[in-house]
């Protein structure tokens, strides 16, 4: 667990406790959860989830109020990254929010959060095992994971040393030590490393760590036990991007799309966007949006694409939503020859540069 | 054109312009917009609008860019009123919002809104002609509309009175004269008419009225030439209204949804509600949400029905878009044999009630 306060700066780690809600392979850490809402003498209690552990939300309120005299409040809007803390949201009417399921990110968020990891409990021996074969010409391998796999980095380092492997581990401001955020792969820049295990579910951090580091990018998946070189899936969606953005060269009428989530506002870089794109020759409208998807991109009949300032993954990962081509600032780039298509890479969010920042 | 400002408690009425944008035939006011907009000396400009006009919103950034220096920026997120407003998601980037379609409420504001009522430009001598059968045994009348038709209410008073009926127009705090709100009737409440007429589209308005004031109300429809004694539609709404509470009498596991809309946000009507339900021996969870729809609701697998304290229409008007019980908490009462069904009544909010309102 990790507790990060308004304006506090370091965070604190603690220890995570052994007792599940219900049938729950997932790590709720609900002692702690009840023992920190104790410690901060709340009234008023926001509970915030991913998609994906939303499920939990009754058992995890029911054991909250049943144990605390607090109010209970479960926030119930979408929610994919510590990028969307219902802080402003919940700032009137909750103490304190407890958020599962990422890691704190370096905002001011307005009320104090515990972030809970939410650690899955899965065996990944076997899985490992299959992962030898495809690094077996490698020697010196970087291992990298999401938020609920963290715990598991020292199975893997252990096992892969055991069978005669360097390990690098990389760390960033933003994200703990081997963590990768979807718009987010500071802590593997400038690894040493000759390939890369990722564990975890999806393809798009693999393939977000194979194109920032043009290296071989092993993908374990501890859930369908497949491991795979992310090299062909990456150049699928190359071919898809380059396809958007050869469409994207006749786009006369732009849209840019801001998200107004607190760690996705990039304002100022969509306000440069703009004057790029009129500088162009090109008309460009600004776009404040909460949460981004097909149906609230069809009043805009005259717009013929849109650039997105908001989530990297939404334009690449949703891309065959979309009739129009929605792009990234880089794909932009690209679009109107201020970039190498050879020197093609994802968006990421860089939290901290405070300009691109709302906190 | 109204024009509201943070912390200001008289609304101050401008007249229309004649200008349109291109081939609408809703007045946009673009020239006062413009007008207003360089009164203010603002910087940066927000645009909001309801679904129904969006596929405007282009056409009025390029006029006020072409005739101002203002950066504007679009609110892209669905709006259904001014219990809506953009002000909180905008009040960094923005000196001044222009929201379209809506008439201001009794709400504090957190930047200076211009409120255009985008009167529509439509003929409605022909179905006023159609109206005067079915309102041939009543003489004194209140006729109500919604704020796109404000401007015909002279126009509809003038007719009626050359056929011999008397007029009565409501008004209240919260609503301009003679215009009802999807939430909120006050303006028609203790009118001595005998009868109602209502123009404008749809059909939730009128049958507002019906419960309301139990009279007769004929719903004259501009866009479909319909004339119609609300009546049949209403028995009919209440029975599935009925239909929905006898099923909401077996739910033991209740969802309490508040709305994180300002003009929506009743958390203490909710906590209410919660109360009274473990009162009643139930489990009742709060669950905060921005826009409610049966995806948001999907992962609440135990909730066996929801009660709304956000927007009373959701209840009534999506009725059949969801498979658990949605209830007002009017209907709560019914459903916990605190209110007869006899004395049934749409969920209302009051705006000048401080207790139900955010700001």
């Amino acid at each position: 667990m990790i507790l990060k306060m308004e304006s506090m700066s370091s965070l604190a780690h603690s220890s995570s406790t052994t007792m599940r809600i219900s049938m729950s392979n997932y790590n709720m850490e609900i002692e702690n959860v009840i023992k920190e809402i104790k410690k901060y003498n709340a009234k008023n209690v926001g509970l915030q989830f991913p998609e994906g552990l939303k499920t939990k939300s009754t058992a995890i309120a029911d054991e909250i109020k049943s144990k605390t005299q607090v109010n209970v409040i479960i926030s119930g809007d979408p929610c994919f990254g510590a990028c969307d803390i219902a802080d402003s949201k919940m700032m009137d009417m909750v103490d304190l929010i407890v958020h599962y399921g990422h890691t704190s990110l370096p905002l001011k968020y307005k009320v104090p959060i515990i972030f809970v990891e939410a650690h899955v409990d899965i065996k990944i021996n076997e899985v490992l095992e299959k992962s030898l074969k495809p690094l077996e010409n490698y020697s010196k391998i970087a291992i990298v994971t999401t938020t609920q796999h963290l715990q598991l980095l020292d199975e893997i380092k252990d096992f892969l040393e055991d069978n005669g492997k360097e390990i690098v581990l990389g760390s960033s401001k933003s994200t703990r030590k081997g963590q990768v955020l979807g718009c987010n792969f500071s802590s593997i820049k400038d690894l040493s490393a000759e390939a890369y295990l990722f564990l975890g579910s999806g393809k798009f951090h693999p393939l977000g760590i194979h194109l920032f580091t043009k290296s071989t990018v092993i993908a374990v998946d501890p859930y369908t036990s497949e491991v795979s070189d992310i090299k062909d899936l990456a150049d699928e969606i190359l071919r898809i991007r380059f396809a958007r953005i050869v469409k994207a060269k006749e786009v006369d009428i732009w849209g840019i799309l801001v998200s107004s989530k607190d760690g996705q506002y990039r304002i100022n870089l969509a306000k440069e966007i703009e004057k790029i794109l009129e500088d162009e020759g090109k008309k460009a409208y600004l776009i404040l949006v909460d949460n981004i998807n097909p149906d609230i991109l069809l009043p805009y009949l005259d717009i013929e694409g849109f650039v997105v300032t908001a989530c990297p993954r939404i334009a690449i990962d949703d891309s065959l939503m979309y009739k129009k081509p929605l792009i990234t600032p880089q794909e932009l780039e690209i679009v109107l020859d201020k970039r190498n298509w050879d020197d093609y890479q994802l968006d990421e969010i860089l939290f901290h540069d405070s300009k691109l920042c709302r906190n």
